[in-house]
């Protein structure tokens, strides 16, 4: 092993929105990353384009969603269902449904849709802010996990794809976001499980038409007598159409069928008899076998992962691919990056597939339910319509599925099962504070939002954006009524002084140093904590009403004094939205992911904190708590 | 005159606020603009800072505001007032107001903070992207409306400001957007008439500071018994004290006197007592005396314009020199256009200083009043205090102007006079249909704002900003229920297409060839046309209520089945908050600045087409509607 060896923390395979949302987050931490791509440009025309609801919240979290938006991208509100007409006289709108319908508690309730290529520039634009990039067009042709440096354990071979020049570097860490054909997974011997036996052969077509189908500018599912397509809009008048060339079901499948152009876009124009559909021009046009499959590991030695299409595949239909990929790289980032900061175990790594591999199974088995009704062909037009008509209620089962699927499809039913994160009574956390009564909040899932007045000015805010993506825990501190839980206030602050807390523990090296603006991460970059009072803004005083520790969060104190029409007559909506008593309040802990990791009272003494530090004794990587500290004694 | 002199549409001299925004609005629509000025780079430090709401909601009309908020500037929420505690112990807070109150229907209800010179590069990179710039840095020697080219009357004469490059250009107008010393206007001749004889001494500093004033995030006007001080948070964590050196209403008032840095900073520690206050940098300071003027014209001969601190100086106080730049800009822009297009009579143009200098006299009279009271030193310290606390509500006169003139400060209570576009009982336009009953909108005031749902695409918008700043009359037809109302919007349509209507007389020439994407101008750069039912979305089908002239408008076609919290009671809150009946609708006609020009009853027959042909027929520069009609036969 060469001394002069190139060092990375990170060597990230494939520059799509896994590898690059892995690597923006990782640049920003500090981390030196090395991402390669074996294309010369980033994507330039097709792939994916739909951003779900809880991605484009995540990517606010980010700073990025301006950045998104100034493309103009089509937002998906409703999506319409059309059905046969009887009597072949074409179709009719049969129903629409809200995308993310009002059950949902989201920020953006709508799809965004945009094309890939410009996403991918968002990430890299970051990237350069950060002193990184993309090296282009490069890929790995060899790595072993030879353990000659403990450090970085981990050496990658890499080659540019048209000229001979190689490089061999030392990783601490290899990551695959190469997509479903994987040089890395093949060399560890990951297999791809298929879940569903069924596979399609889709055609796929971005393009500006003309056309007097009234929904053009909607999400529309069409089932015809001639076909199946799907509709979504897109960025500068554009409309992606996917239409089902074959599929596994058929008695003379090839998965290797082939349609022209001109055969998809007359297919297309028949299915939308009576509407018209002419092309101005047709950007991108595919067609490709898509089968389910499914990584049966995402690492086999916690120093290679894998994560996006690598691990997953499925059909397109419910833009669940790329925002799939973005929580496969923020979960593994964010663990990353609390093992090498010397935060936690190294043991977390485990979690990744454990949290992810589940999202994937549920996302598969929705997906199969999903596209195999929308592939089916209707046995008697007409049938679908006149069901949907009936005074007995929606019978179509496509409909059914896509309603019932609505929480998952938006990203906010993404919901990590209990482990050293996520509390549950079985966490070796068992203070009686954990879960309070009249708590709502549910572990390893997102916290909802809610507004707040920020005391220092006045800014009507977003609570759960407050803390940006900075890789720290969320300490949401629920102050309830000042003049309660002044005592509690107090206690806390105090308690989290004590030596063996994990406030002390996780401390800066350089807090002598941290400049007077610094407001998220004053103290550790463990933790940021913020600071709810339920009560008007005007009567809050942040330093007489906080210790001064709390206080140095200037910018994260917030009075609960925004109205909600979720919780209409609530005193104070943020303390309701999270079940917390609005006099008494209590600690809300969220990973840095946005998942609730657990909720703990507010008391007198030293028990609340004594709760969180036997929550994070669980998985960090210094003894903290009252274990530790008699240990010690 | 050379054939060969360059030929210019429009010759601005300043790309400041005034300049820059007259340049974006004319280069987007077309025209050749040459916009110099004398200084090498946009303002780099210093001057203005401070968009307030109305002017940020023009700034999202033109597509803009995004890239401003880009910059992450300071939002002020609320302006903090403070006051001497008795006995010279320091400084207390008296009261907290909202700086757009809410009853102001404000979409941003805040002052949004950022450098002048980032706010002059979102318009540069505008003009950048329709082929035109600033060039720099270059000045005004001369200039004579001679009138040897009756197309390009004016010939102007400019000078690289370090060398000895000249050049000697023509134009149709020539615009001074160059400060309070303007050339321009001393050539012309136009005298500045200083209403008030007090005039002070300000000392500003931009800088970013440590205090433990716990306000320094918001706006705060305090008076000490030490003196007077304005805090004004901005961007990147800078603050912009204002401190008053002296005034005219000093026994030894000097208005060329100085104070050092460090004297001001002296000065600011004094009055900030007991809090603390240090600069870590300083980025900009300046001392400079402000009085009041105003220009007794802002033209002379209706080619050569003024507009902005060329026309109107006042104190820094109450943030609204910028904005009343942008406004006078605004002004000039569409009505330049609606000439030079052909649309209007070059009478017009009469109505800029008409409409813009009445609005500069008012903010005169309120910048005397606010100024002059925040200047005054409390002749007892405590004083104001007490009486804020009193039962007998609030007696500080500073807190009652400052709380009575929030609507005009915020840029909602600019009030256009009657006039050929502001339509009265005195217009030239009599028909019965005009003010109908019940109507809330004042003309020559902005529209107000309102959510509706876009039928083509489910999504919620805000309906007055759905056309974009496009120089065009807005015509918003409200139309109210489609079964009661369908009689009315086919007659509406077919008027509309009758020979001497407004709507054939100004079609666009290339109407044969405008792309099928056109959504805004398909038929002329006169008007653009809204439709508005209420009723929910799911029963709107856009072909089948209207007709193809109304349906070609297709993405602006809405829903008004957004609930309002202004209107919580109302079937179809748009409707009401136009004043207008939810059953029969009405149509609202806006300037292409946003500003209502009239309301008429939709009624079946012709007599609402024909009470818009009269309202046009009194500016259009062609003959339209009954009268054209009769004189031809």
């Amino acid at each position: 092993m060469p001394e002069s060896q190139e060092k990375n923390d990170v060597v990230i395979v494939g520059a799509g929105p896994v590898g690059l949302l892995l690597a923006v987050c990782l640049a920003r931490w500090g981390y030196k990353i090395k991402n390669v791509d074996n294309r010369e440009v980033p994507t330039l025309t097709g792939r994916a384009d739909g951003i779900q609801p809880r991605s484009l919240h995540l990517l606010r979290n980010m700073g990025l969603k301006r950045q998104i938006m100034a493309h103009e991208p089509a937002k998906v509100y409703e999506v319409a269902f059309w059905d046969p007409l009887s009597g072949g006289k074409g179709i009719q709108r049969t129903g629409n449904w809200a995308s993310c319908p009002k059950f949902i508690d989201a920020r953006y309730p709508f799809t965004t849709l945009l094309h890939q290529g410009l996403i991918e520039r968002v990430f890299i634009d970051d990237l350069h802010k950060n002193g990184a990039d993309v090296q282009r067009p490069w890929t790995i042709t060899g790595f072993k996990n030879d353990g000659q440096d403990k450090t970085y354990p981990v050496e990658v071979n890499l080659k540019h794809v048209q000229t001979d020049e190689k490089e061999t570097v030392r990783t601490k860490y290899l990551f695959s976001g190469e997509g479903a054909r994987s040089f890395i997974r093949d060399q560890v011997g990951v297999k791809i499980l298929h879940k569903d036996p069924i596979s399609h052969v889709w055609g796929v077509m971005d393009g500006v038409v003309r056309t007097d189908f009234p929904d053009v500018k909607m999400k529309c599912t069409i089932h015809s007598d001639h076909g199946s397509i799907m509709i979504i809009p897109r960025e500068n008048d554009m409309v992606r159409l996917y239409i089902q060339i074959a599929s596994s079901t058929d008695k003379d499948f090839n998965p290797r069928k082939q349609a022209t152009l001109d055969e998809v876009q007359a297919s297309a124009k028949k299915i939308l008899e009576p509407y018209y559909i002419e092309w101005d021009r047709v950007e991108w046009y595919s067609v490709y076998p898509i089968g389910q499959g499914i990584a049966e590991k995402y690492t086999t030695d916690h120093r290679v992962f894998m994560g996006g299409d690598c691990c997953h595949t499925h059909s397109p239909k419910a833009g669940q691919g790329m925002n799939t990929a973005f929580h496969d790289a923020l979960n593994l980032a964010w663990k990353i990056h609390h093992v090498e900061a010397g935060f936690a175990n190294r043991s977390i790594l485990q979690t990744y597939e454990a949290e992810r591999k589940l999202i994937a199974e549920d996302l598969l088995i929705f997906d199969a339910k999903y596209a195999a009704l929308f592939s089916q062909r209707k046995p008697s037009a007409g049938e679908v319509g006149a069901a949907a008509e009936s005074k007995e209620g929606e019978v179509n089962e496509f409909v059914e599925i896509f309603k019932s699927s609505a929480e998952f499809t938006s990203g906010y039913g993404i919901a990590y099962g209990s482990n050293e994160f996520n509390w549950s009574p079985d966490h070796s956390a068992q203070s009686h504070l954990f879960n309070p009564q009249g708590n709502v909040l549910r572990t390893g899932r997102i916290m909802p939002p809610a507004n707040v007045t920020r005391v220092v000015d006045a800014n009507e805010v977003q609570l759960e954006q407050e803390i940006p993506l900075n890789g720290s825990f969320r300490i949401f501190l629920f102050a309830g009524v000042p003049s309660t839980t002044q005592r509690a206030v107090a206690d806390f602050a105090a308690n989290l002084q004590k030596k063996w807390s994990f406030y002390l523990t996780f401390q800066r090296k350089d807090i002598a140093s941290v400049s007077y603006h610094e407001q998220h991460n004053p103290h550790s970059h463990f933790f940021t904590i913020c600071t709810t009072f339920a009560a008007p803004r005007a009567q809050l005083e942040i330093t007489s009403l906080l210790p001064p520790i709390l206080a140095r969060y200037s910018n994260h104190v917030y009075a609960d004094d925004v109205w909600d029409p979720r919780v209409p007559d609530a005193k104070a909506a943020a303390h309701a939205k999270m079940g917390l008593d609005a006099e008494r309040g209590g600690v809300v802990v969220v990973r840095p992911d946005g998942h609730v990791a657990c909720v703990v009272s507010l008391v007198e003494g030293s028990e609340t904190v004594d709760a969180l530090n036997e929550y994070f004794e669980a998985f960090v990587a210094k003894g903290i708590g009252k274990s530790s500290m008699q240990a010690q004694l």
